[in-house]
């Protein structure tokens, strides 16, 4: 099957014949088709009706190949399966924060879902300094049900088994093994260092063994634990938001995985925006450390939240049963004692891969518009510092650090320590 | 497909028929067939020419159904093929270890393969107080070369994932995270407690949090940890030996697992088998220490080796690939610190599932022959309290316990040590 993308007149022709577009749409003959997106992976369009533009899908289609390279890097197209698939999984367990999907087709690697027209990107949002009063709540309540629903304290063992084996996604889990935790820790081409970062910051990932023994720890965890449907991706690009609504998109990377996959890289990039800050505020004329403190209560937040929902979640579904998962009845001390032990590993867990994905996003390939944003090069390198600093304490000390407080207070105290760069 | 056990003629007839069975029996047109094994699973017969009795194969029928309950118990016909495979993937690791399979059939649910016929199984071989001079190098020789070359330490990613997928065994998984991991801490029917055992040790395996939340987390590992392809069940009744060969044989639980549920299943037994000598080598007038020594010897010589040989061939591998698993290049101080962490662990999670296997065969509805055999209740009991608070030890203090030599410190200590019952 040959990939050839739509054109928007072949694009309106095509949703015209789907009738749960088609319903979605209305009557109206004519349709508008605009092309968004950031345009390095997929092919997005945002398709209207012009008699009544509320009436409006966003249709994604993700090519087998790299678009911002072409046919040379190719992508397997079992990529937009796998969205879809867990886009349905997650939507299924958490409607409020997953986009419906109206219409798949693998064949024109195509899917058809909800447009959130009054959402933006959640990274531009933090980057334009926008308090979402209800973000810690609803991606709490995101991470809290679909981490729980997709492992065997809630699944029964057959259903999770055919689970991991139907979701697979080597060659997406292919790509976070090497950019996430293997290339930004050797001298691999496809990193990228800003030009004012030291190089011993650089020569420190290579060669500071506390810190490549817990990457190393987190990438065996990445590639070994199957524990539940994890998003995969789950960053501040992922979200859509608004200050009423959260929603949580693009799950191409979901595979069976380690939970504190997904918490860990919301949290690292709730990091990354805190230590930007610097720069955005200051050329707008603003104390940095307001918006920076908000930023740090949404990192204790969010796993508060998390862990006091998929605790109890876990806890009603024993109760339910009348089995705690270790044996016995529920409501035991002892199952009470290993839920606390678990959700304390789940933390360390957490902030392990918090730290790797805040290192591959300074030194590695892709990185995040709120630092590659910063003009000033001494600047720029000031916060990568920061991060990468900051980074290495989450992975190093990530069973010592026993509460997210703790974390929170560890993450503000770097930020207040001088840096050279 | 229903199952028929054939009859000795039956099935002589059927082996005639394939070739590479008849290559092994000769011409001989008369094959004597004697049904062997022990009857709770499977129906195995030894088939040899009657001309030549040297030529003989070993046939083993698996039922889809738990052969000592019958259809009433079913059990999946992809045990066989698991078996099968595990066997074949085993063969072409570690064909020093693993018997030849000449033909296997699934329709059939039959598999011929090579008969040991000096070999006995080692279960019976300890209580016999055999010394094996070679078992423990034979034994490591197989745990490293199976347990590295299914893992991500050897295996391409995509092939690795292919394998996790396609070697998911989920009945035979759930008769072992039932059994082992569930049952003995709670009040099921199926548990079988000695007359002599007293109440408080029955109670503490189901109270005593510190316990319950190692084996919590040691369940969560066996369910979650793809690892590798682990053998499953590889206890001394899955080893044939004799003074110069060792084979593994019944891998028929294979699946994606943690590595240290085979090396803690190996050194768990002969820590039931050494706890066991105080009774035989009373009754039969000998001084248990001696024996006893031996198989601690034996316990700390399996760990060495296999801890020596797995890291050597990691070592090997990226040397030839000029690559760590961490990344960068082979050799590096990072690289072994990483491996050394990561034997360290491993161990840890020997330990812990030794634990919880030693458990199981005290009051879980499996038993050993070595304990079972102890025909003084009171004695028998002694034995019994004494495996559990070695268990329980190992469970709780896994990772406080750095090296084999206190491992077998611990259980001479606690060998030594006044029980009550």
């Amino acid at each position: 099957m040959r990939f050839e993308a739509f054109s928007s007149s072949e694009l309106a022709a095509y949703l015209r014949g789907i009738p749960a577009v088609h319903a979605r749409l209305g009557d109206d003959s004519e349709l508008q088709v605009v092309e968004v997106g950031d345009g390095n992976l997929n092919y997005v369009y945002y398709v209207s009706s012009a008699r009544d533009p509320q009436r409006s899908v966003v249709v994604k289609q993700a090519p087998p190949f790299l678009r911002l390279v072409g046919e040379g890097w190719p992508l397997p197209r079992e990529r937009m399966e796998r969205e879809v698939a867990a886009l349905r999984r997650f939507g299924a367990l958490c409607p409020q924060h997953v986009p419906r999907v109206y219409h798949a087709d693998s064949e024109k690697f195509l899917i058809v879902m909800q447009r959130l027209d009054s959402h933006r990107v959640l990274r531009q949002g933090l980057i334009d300094g926008i308090v979402y009063p209800h973000l810690a709540d609803h991606v709490s309540t995101f991470l809290a049900r679909t981490l729980f629903h997709g492992s065997d304290l809630y699944l029964a063992p057959d259903a999770k088994k055919a689970a991991v084996g139907g979701d697979i996604n080597t060659e997406l889990c292919r790509i976070t093994e090497d950019l996430v935790f293997t290339f930004p820790f050797e001298d691999d081409p496809s990193n990228v260092y800003s030009p004012a970062l030291p190089a011993a910051a650089v020569e420190r990932l290579r060669t500071h063994e506390p810190l490549r023994r817990a990457v190393g720890e987190m990438k065996w965890a990445f590639m070994n634990h199957a524990e539940t449907l994890v998003h995969g991706d789950l960053h501040t690009g992922s979200i859509m938001a608004n200050e009423r609504e959260t929603y949580v998109i693009d799950p191409e990377f979901a595979f069976y995985g380690p939970m504190g996959f997904d918490t860990g890289a919301f949290i690292a990039n709730l990091l990354l925006a805190c230590y930007a800050r610097d720069w955005h505020d200051r050329v707008a004329g603003r104390d940095p450390a307001v918006y920076q403190r908000w930023l740090l209560e949404q990192v204790a937040q969010v796993w508060h939240g998390f862990a006091e929902k998929f605790a109890g979640l876990w806890r009603m579904h024993e109760r339910e049963t009348g089995r705690a998962y270790i044996g016995g009845p529920a409501d035991t001390r002892a199952a009470e004692a290993f839920r606390e032990d678990f959700m304390r590993r789940l933390l360390a867990d957490t902030l392990g891969f918090a730290g790797c994905k805040m290192i591959r996003r300074i030194v590695g390939m892709a990185k995040v518009a709120e630092i590659t944003g910063i003009k000033d090069e001494v600047v720029r390198a000031r916060v990568e510092m920061r991060c990468l600093r900051l980074a290495e304490a989450l992975l190093v000390q990530r069973r010592e650090l026993a509460s997210i407080g703790a974390v929170a207070a560890l993450a503000a105290q770097v930020l207040a320590e001088p840096v050279e760069a």
